[in-house]
Formats: structure tokens, sequence, C-alpha cells
């Protein structure tokens, strides 16, 4: 309807927010929810996430975005104005697996995940049943070591074809070539089933059992080219003890991680998270 | 040294942030947080907390309020400015347990709690030692049910005498009569020993017991003549299980007690928290 | 396969573990797990859960339940062998919201919930085709104040004719009558979702939200016939604050709810519950 | 008084609890608690921890240990009869923080620590006020890099002058020689300010804070060669976010150190923690 995001990151200087609430207000904007952040108010970053409603919203949008541009170069701001009702586009990539992938849909058909979810492509074809009976698409795509750029010239092609924003490996079990990371930056999230960065790659619940954690966890973070390594979005960690095997924990991780990724996808699809020097502002 | 905040509620309308922001951009000020919440975009009331820095802030007090007066008239504010380094002045009431005062002083005397602590106050001899020996005023004020008036009088003369801006009941297990609460409207806190509103009231411990539970809680609240009934400013649980005693559930509850009054406190202190509707606003 | 389990309980005195297990050890059967506890050494109840492997035990189990009764006797004791394959066989009650079933159906169809569920029962049809789909009868019995008996009826013939064992209340809104109740104590239960006792009965979340509280949590007990006060079996929260309305509060309070229902009911299936005095005990 | 408790470890097989429990029967013993843990019924080991009250335990302790032998010898036990009164000895070591040791102190003082406090060994002299007050032996030995054998010759001198059965590493900053660690193999007790495996070593909280995670944590461990490896026994952690500093995660943290180092130290002394292959086993 009539609500609206301003999502900005600029140096910080006094009079930032005095700009723009007035610009805001001279648009009738009534402003619902603001958060911001500075890294220093001494040359630091600062950034602002403002959400507004205000009438006409949807079409006075590029006039709104026109005359805000010479208070954003004065400024020297990166910033976006987002309407709430413009969706993105989702690609969900899984693997076996299929918890992550469920909870996602689960909370779509609640109308709790407001995405689009266009296309779910699989390295398997196990979950296609599930996809395809509410609707959605669904790809299977091998791959093997050897044809690994064949199959993602096929993943590329897809997300072109359904005009992805935002791509969720929920639980995709295949490393992405730095090129095609590179063609998203910051528009990848994973989840990593363990509390990183303990237990960075393969394997992490076995590892969490050889050294006896009391905790095991899930992580939530942009891809990058450096594996486990992104920004950080969310973590959880549940309580385990002796008498828990390998199996235990996945079991019990199984939920940390959907919980987990559904929390920061959601958060994403909001503009409530900021990437800045490989960690995250997460306005919640 | 610079830092001040500012303080504010009134009826929601648009362009209330924007006022707010432009005046503080004027007086030269950088803000450093700012947290904000309407009950109601139309026809609701808005809250907004401003942190900020500007030089000289300590002499400028005076005149930076009279030049944010017709501000505030416009748009019917309550407000406040506060200076950081403008310390409340604390009493703290106690009875016999001490965990929830010594945390008070551990975090006093860790320069944690923001507060000049000006006096405590006691129905029992017991905690005098450890009070007296960090140099802060203990008085021992009996209290019975006859003389009870006589022990608030003499309570109030002191709280008069220090100039007491909050009181706090760190397990004082007296009941203030309404006219006692009546001359600290939203400025005594009290801890409660259970998860409120489960088990409002005396022994909420063995009541928790005796019911069973599964999980039991503390709540820190300001006092108001309805026991138990004043706004929630915080609260914390943990676990129990069938093997505890009340004598167990006491000790794991006097760890949530002093860490939930610690809490609440720090944030009242920082002004942090606002009462509206027997409710709070927590911009924490 | 081979696994059974011993559950008893018993005026406590000396010397009851030695013959269980001397018993058991004679049996040939190795004990993996072993739970116990005692409401007080001198004169109390002494509870104990025995897991333990023993080659041929489906067959051998009437002959060991015959071995085992002069030594229950001697002790006084409940008691009961059940095997690890033997199923209970479940009834699911359910309303409109569905969040409850659909969790104890994927965890049934991920081979986590060791039931049989045998039927599912609604006052409403909107979940028929989720729980047909996967091969579960459904069964649509509206319930009218008027015609609540003819509607507990028809229930009670279903509840005998798919023989169950167990019936769940997955936010079924209707309160049964205490003579349904009365047919099956310690085998009834709910999930209300408020953190008991704060907030029996209806419309929890608003209270909650009038309150201030500053967690919402949701509780699975066994059904008596004190509404909301029966023995509970598991509990937990979640922390919210201001911002939430009472719609904020169901849907994260629906993760709290199916995920404590999913917790309460495993540990009953697994005979880990016991109930004493309007309390239980858990060995978990 | 008559209470005592038996810890063993031994080759899993049929009959051990049946043998144990019998002859704690025949000795006249009640058992209060019973806690028992198998990593492989077949071929694995069996760990037993057994709190029993009997009279006269304390005179009669010598002739029991003599009576179990035989059984001991036959299931080729590990094991241990301790009194619950008798009380170990125990050694804080300390650097400059002092939540730690204030912590424990506080817990000795309220009866919460089951221990007997022989000394407090610093390289500081910043604590000595506080120990001496409450008639604890504080000794100061300063630690160069060049004088650390030296050090810890005077250290281990008293440790045997006040026979300390355990060593308590309360942020005491300095790393242990590995002469000085095999010497009490399992008896000393660390505290890291991570959430290991994450953040091994040196300066944990400001690379939690480059790394950007959401939780940070503490680990209680035993000390062995490899820094930071040793057999974890608690964890825990607390949500933190984007606006927090080193100094505000060193502050949050402190409170997670001292409560995870007095859970395990407590645990410890109640020996419900069994080290086996790098990991524990704790009956809690």
């Amino acid at each position: 309807q009539h609500r609206a995001r301003l999502v900005i990151s600029c140096p910080d200087r006094p009079g930032i927010v005095a700009a723009v609430t007035s610009f805001l207000y001279e648009q009738g904007a009534n402003i619902v929810e603001s958060s911001q952040y500075s890294t220093d108010p001494e040359g630091g970053t600062f950034f602002l996430r403002i959400e507004f409603d205000t009438p006409m919203m949807a079409t006075r949008k590029a006039n709104i975005e026109k005359a805000f541009a010479p208070i954003a170069q004065t400024f020297q701001m990166n910033w976006r104005f987002r309407l709430h009702n413009d969706l993105q586009k989702l690609a969900i990539f899984v693997s076996k697996e299929e918890h992550c992938l469920l909870e996602l849909l689960w909370e779509w058909q609640a109308g709790e995940l407001l995405a689009d979810i266009a296309v779910v492509i699989s390295n398997h074809e196990y979950m296609r049943e599930s996809v395809e009976s509410i609707g959605i698409p669904y790809y299977f795509i091998p791959v093997t070591k050897e044809k690994k750029a064949e199959a993602e010239g096929k993943q590329l092609a897809l997300l072109n074809e359904y005009k992805v924003d935002t791509i969720v490996l929920a639980r995709y079990m295949q490393i992405l070539s730095p090129e095609f990371v590179a063609q998203f930056p910051a528009k990848i999230i994973n989840i990593h089933h363990s509390f990183l960065p303990a237990f960075v790659g393969a394997r992490p619940y076995e590892r969490a059992y050889e050294r006896g954690v009391k905790l095991i966890g899930a992580t939530s973070h942009y891809v990058t080219d450096d594996l486990d390594e992104g920004p950080i979005i969310e973590q959880d960690v549940a309580r385990v003890d002796h008498r828990y095997h390998p199996e235990d924990l996945k079991r019990i991780g199984r939920i940390i991680e959907k919980t987990v990724l559904a929390r920061a996808l959601k958060w994403h699809l909001e503009d409530r998270v900021i990437i800045y020097q490989n960690k995250t502002i997460v306005f919640n």
C-alpha cells in the first residue's frame, strides 16, 4: 500500500538525520520505524533505515527519488527507497536435507515471508513433489566435479530467466565458484551448520562431537569467496551433553538451522541487514 | 563531558523527528543514538530518545532548553534533556537477602552503574559493614506493623536529606504504603522473585515448586499501588526440573533476580525506560 | 528389536535398585539408560526408569513380567515393561491453528516421533487435505454448545475404534467435558499458549500484551478437570518487547508452542514422564 | 553427616549396576541419586556415579572400601568413595580481572561452594585485601618470562604446603608450563573467555568483535598441555549485536565467565565430571 523504506549509508557528520527526516516530512511521509548506527561519530560511517507511510507512494516513488538525489549527493550517500510491496524474487538452492526448505515454504504459505519464491534449484530430484505441489518451479541440475561449470551455467541462466534478487542456500551442499559468487555480491545467504567461526568447513557436527562441546549452533551469513567467512547475519545455539551422538546433534541442529536461516532471510528481505567491513549491522 | 540525551513523548503526527533533529543540528549536536516508537501512527503516542554530543553542553543546557521550548509546545511534548554526567541519586532499600544489593554495589564499584548511591536503608542491621566499608551511609530503620508510618516518616526524611531521585527495592520485604508510593511515581524499582504475573505476592518460589513449573523467573517493575502490578521493565527465567526443592529454586532465582534488577536499573538510569499505560517502552 | 524399558514407582526404601538390576542381569539384560528419583529417602516415593537391551525381548516379555511380579509385590510397585517398538496409538485433536499438527506430522514423517498416528479429529474441515495426503484418517466432528455431548460421543467412538492410547490436543480450542477427561487419566496432552500459571484460560496473548510482559511462553501439560491446572510436562519462553502487538506475540508463540508440545509428547511416548501429585518427574 | 558418593568407570558389560547396588544395599546404604552412561553397551566404557546415605559412613569408609575391592577387581573398575563432608582443598590463581574470583568467594561465603579455599595465588597484589579480609591466605608471586620456572617453583611449594586438590584458574593470564600441568592431571580448571573452539588463544573478545559474531561465550575446561584444547566441562553464551564494542563484549562476557566457571567448579567438586578421551561426562 503506502509503506516504503529508505536505507542509507554515508560518512558520518552532523545534520544527516535532520536533512532526511525534513525531506520525508515535506513529502508527507509519516515515519513508523527508524534505526540508525554510526561506527564512529568522528570520521565513521553512518547507517540509517527509515520505514514510513505516505499516500500514493507507489506512483510517486520515482519523483521522490529524483527529489532526494541532491540531498544524497550532499552527504555522499549510498541509498535506496523500496516499496513494502515490492517483493524480492528468491531462488532457493537445496540438496538432500529438506528441513530448511520446508521451513521457508511453510512460512511463505503462512504469509510470513515477504518474498516471491521464484524457483527452487537442486542437485537432487528428492524435493520436487513438495515444491511443485504448491506451484513453485523446481529444477534438477546435477553437479559433478567435472561438470561444475556447466551446472553453474544452467543455474545462472535460470537465475536470469526468473530475475532472481536473492539466492538462499538452504543446506545446499555444493561450493559455488568464485565466478558465480562474484555475480551476486551480498545477495547469497547461506546457513552453516555450526556456530562460526568454530567448525568452519565440512562435517561440523561430527567435529563438535569429537571436541565435546556443550552447545551446538548454526550460523546464517552472506556468501563470499572465503568459505564460511562471509558477514554473519544471525546465529543461535542449543544445549547438548555427553549423551548426544552426532546423529542427535544433527537432529537438534536442524531446528536451529531452519530457525536461524528464516530469521536472517526475513531481515534481509526487509532491508534490515547492512554489510560493513565483513560484518553486518542488523536493524531488528 | 559533552554528551546528553533528550527524551520526548507526544501525540504522534508527521514532522516530529524532522523538527527535533533539525533543532539539534542547529545547536551543533551530533546524534550518536536514536530510538523511537509510536503506539499508532494515526492518533497514537510517539516516543523518542536521542543521545547526542555537543561541545559545552553542560554550560549551554539551560539555553538549549529555552530554545527548544517553542518546538515542544508546538508538538505538545513531555520532554527532558539530561546530561550524561548528571548522575541520579539512588537509595537502596534492603532486608535480609543480600545478593541484589551486593550485585549493585559490585557493579557500582566497577564503574558500570552510572549513578550516585546516596544511601542504603534497611530494616535489619545485617548489611551495615559491607555498605559502610565502601563509604556509603547505612541506616537501620526497623519496621513493625504498628510503627510502619513512623518508619516511613524516617525513610522519607532520609530520602529528602539525600535528595534521592530513584529508590531501588533490592529484595526489601516490606510493603510500602500508598502514601509513600504516591510521592515517587515511576521512581521506585522493585525486583519480584517470580515471572509475573505468575505468583504475585508472597512465597513465589514455594508456590512455583507446588505448581511444578519447569522454568522460574524474576521480574523488575515500577512500584504502584497495586502489589506486583506495576509496569514491567525486565524479566528473565532459568530452567529447573523435578529434582529442585524450594531452597534450590531460591538459590537459582537469586542469580536471575540480581541480573534482572541490575539490567532494569541501568536502563532506568540511562532514561531508556518510558512508562505508558502501565507498560514500558524500553529503548535498549 | 531387543530394546525395552521398565518404569517403576513405589515407596522408597533400601534395596529397590539392587533388586531390580539384579533381576534384569539374571534375565540377560544390559542396561543402556537408567534414571531415578526419590521425593524423600525417608518415607517418600521412589521412581525408576530403566532402558535395556536383551535378546528376544519381544517373545520373552510375558515371561519376564511373570518373573518380575514377586519382586514388584515385595516393594509394592506400580510398574510396566514396554517394548521400544511397541508404538502408542495417537489421536490428534486440532481446530483451526495448524502449526502444532504440522510439526507433529513433519516429525513423524522424519521418523522422529515414535508413535502410530492413528487418527486426526477436528471441529473444522480445514486440515483434511494435509492429513489425508499422508495416509492418516481425518474426521470432522463439529462441536456446538448444544451438541457437545453428541460430539464427544462420536469422538469417543473413534478413539475406541482406533484403540487410541494417547490424545494430543494440538491447539484444539474446545474444552473437554469432565466425563470425557475422566476416561483418559494422564493420557491427554495439551499445549497451552502461555507460560502457566500466568494467563490461565482464554486469550493469553492478548492478556500478555495488556500486561506488558517481556517474555512470552507456552506450556504442555496433562489435561485434568481443572482448566490449565494439570501437571506441567514442559515449558519454554521467547523474548518480546514493546513493539510487539498481539499478532506478533501469536506468530512468535507458534514456534514455542509447537516445539514445547513436540518435546513433551516425545518424552511421554518414551515413558519418560511420571505424574506425582499434580507435578511431573521427567527423566530426559 | 552420613552421605557419600561412589564414582566408577570400567569396561561395560552386564551386571555392573546389579553388583554395585546389591553391595550398597548390603552395607545399609540408601541411594539418593544415581547417574550412569555407557559409551557403547558393546565393548564401550561404563560410568556410574551413586550418591547414598548410610549411617556412620565416615567411620566405616575404610571398611566399606575394603569390602568393595573384590567387586571392583572383577569388573576392572576405576573407583572412588568420597564423603560428602570431605571437602577438597582449592587454590585459586588470579591475575588482574577480579570478577571470577569474587564470584567464587561470594558463593563460598554463601555456603554454596562445597570446598575449602586454601589459598589464593596471584601475579599481582591487586586482590590481596578482598581475599585476606575473609581469612584466606594470599600470595603474590610475580611471573616474568625469565623467572617463570622460579615462580612455578614457588607456586608448587605453596600447593604442596596447603595440600591442594584442585587448582582454579580464575582468569589467571599466565600459561602454565607442561611440567607444572603434568603434576595436576584433571585437577586444573580454567575459564576461557570464548565459546571454544572458536577463538582459541589470546584476545578472544577482540577477535569476536572483528569476526562480527552475534553471540559471545565462555568455556570452562580442564587444563592440558594443549592450550585451550582440554576437556570442556561447561559453556554458555550471550547475545550481542553490531553496537557492541570490544569493551562491551568484555563486560557482558564477565557475567558468562563467572557463571560458567562457578557451575563447572561445583560439578567438579561434587565428582559429577568424568574425563573420557578429552571429553567430559557430566552427571548434573
